[in-house]
């Protein structure tokens, strides 16, 4: 009688959104993992149904379920005979929110101090701070995912954009270097195991964010401010107006804090879009649909840092005070 | 046989919303005036029915009319005979649009070179000088007015705020500045006896616009921006974040220009409303309306007057592009 080996890793993923669903799919597909996931509102659609997935790296899936589903972190820290689990791997792919939902506070049942490597596929900067300080024995490490995936109806996920990302650790003194590297070198080998498009370990995982900031702190922000579609605002030229200005301010705060970018990559990002883009990026449907934005990560936290470092940000520190109003407008419907 | 004497002034008025209509009112009421408006959209409405005025300085008053309404400039320079009407004053009291409807060209027909002199009822700054330059050997004046006073329906104008002016000429190379003052002075005489509230001869014009643009420039373009009413940008702390260091940089330019204002008049001018105030300044109503804004004379003409005098102007400027960028949004539905 032959039976399965056990997977090589235990892995619990929270947030399934187009981002973390398809993630769970990877890591699920690796074939050396044992993937539970989190979810919250979806959790009964879910278990009856299974994903419908369409995607340009993996194709149709129907029905599709990882290894395990469950209601909350609190029933992910046992499995079903009530026995702990120890996770080599949370993976967390929720909105960061941190004013409003915690990440350590979220992740606590199911993360076990100097064992757990958490790994952030999340927005923004500053993010993994919280982390470290909550569990200074563990490795925390990033991906910086350039996928293009949204869900479509309560259990259906469109993946239009090919699955590429960047990943590597946040080195901190509480923990080896050589394990923070070692384990985010095995996640990237699991992740390509899973027929990701380009997963790519990189040793400056800070300078992936810092690029990826430059679209999420501009085109994000201003398209949210604005009302306006990516081809809008540059058809507008609110582009040469704002956004440019806005892009070099970050520019500059990354290579105050150590992590220079080319200057190329400025001019690239901010006309790698045809003006009749139609694309509404992620925070002006938060806004749209009144509900929190990541605003706190993607211009406070760059913000303060460029205030430690003295760099000068006139036109990042009013979009930041002017969507500031926007959420207190949210605020006010909520009551 | 008895007959009254001719009136000591001509006068032609353009522009009868709440603000001009209530200025025509009280010329006529001074009994030296003889007053024709220019009446563009509204002419076949006020011809046949005269204006319903509600007014908290003039009471009641039905089927009013001027001594006389026409369609056009052109028409107004011309008497019901044919001849042509020599004006003492045309007070202009349109939206200030100086790329779509530029004043020296509206007016045109009825200033006559070295005689007519120029009355000013408008928001913003840098106004006259198109003026003074169509006509380097006319007077020209200003009027500040804080007048509460709207149009309601195509003939009901009603007024809630007291008609409080500051008026004044502006001095320039092309004419006597004694000219000038005393042309002034006139017309301040002329509008009190006509029952204004509070008409007060100022020497320095510029000051007074100056400290409209404190609000002006300010909760207009803010509330517009945000399309929040004056509460809801006071009470979302709004006004700490970015309101009053917008005041302060206006301030700073007019100090430089050789207006300082007294530093106190910040501090009253941002919190003399109350945060219950649902006032919906008039750039927000253009704004929700599709409406052109007078963002050129509130901010942009401010905005050149910083670049060269060198005042730092970071809110000013960002609050200025992007309603720009709104300016364009409103300009493609009009397409």
């Amino acid at each position: 009688m032959s039976s399965k080996p056990p997977p090589r890793y235990q892995i619990c993923l929270i947030g399934s959104g187009g981002v973390g669903t398809i993630a769970s799919l990877v890591l699920t597909k690796s074939g050396v993992a044992h993937v539970t996931c989190v979810l919250r509102s979806s959790y009964t659609h879910i278990s009856q149904h299974g994903w419908e997935i369409d995607s340009i790296d993996h194709g149709k899936l129907s029905a599709w379920k990882p290894d395990r589903i469950v209601r909350s972190a609190n029933e992910a820290a046992k499995d079903t005979n009530e026995c702990p689990v120890i996770y080599d791997y949370v993976v967390v792919c929720t909105k960061q929110l941190p004013s409003i939902s915690p990440i350590p506070e979220m992740i606590s049942p199911i993360v076990t101090p100097g064992k757990t490597t958490i790994v952030m596929i999340q927005n923004g900067m500053g993010i993994e701070e919280d982390v470290i300080q909550a569990w200074p024995g563990n490795a925390v490490m990033s991906s910086v995912s350039h996928i293009g995936s949204s869900v479509k109806s309560p259990n259906t996920v469109v993946q239009i954009g090919k699955d590429v990302s960047k990943i590597g650790p946040h080195l901190h003194a509480g923990i080896d270097d050589s394990i923070s590297i070692e384990r985010s070198k095995e996640y990237v080998k699991m992740y390509n195991m899973g027929g990701a498009s380009v997963c790519e370990w990189v040793d400056d995982i800070q300078l992936a964010r810092w690029e990826k900031l430059l679209w999420n702190g501009t085109f994000n922000t201003l398209c949210a401010l604005m009302r306006m579609d990516v081809g809008e605002l540059q058809r507008s030229k609110g582009r040469e107006a704002i956004l440019v200005p806005m892009m070099w301010e970050i520019w500059n705060i990354a290579k105050a804090a150590g992590h220079p970018m080319p200057e190329t990559i400025v001019q690239w990002m901010a006309y790698r879009l045809p003006d009749d883009c139609n694309y509404r990026p992620s925070m002006l449907l938060d806004l749209e649909h009144g509900r929190p934005m990541e605003l706190d990560v993607i211009l406070g936290n760059p913000l303060k840092k460029a205030l430690d470092l003295g760099v000068d940000t006139p036109c990042m520190s009013m979009v930041h005070k002017l969507l500031k109003l926007e959420e207190w407008k949210i605020s006010q419907n909520q009551v």
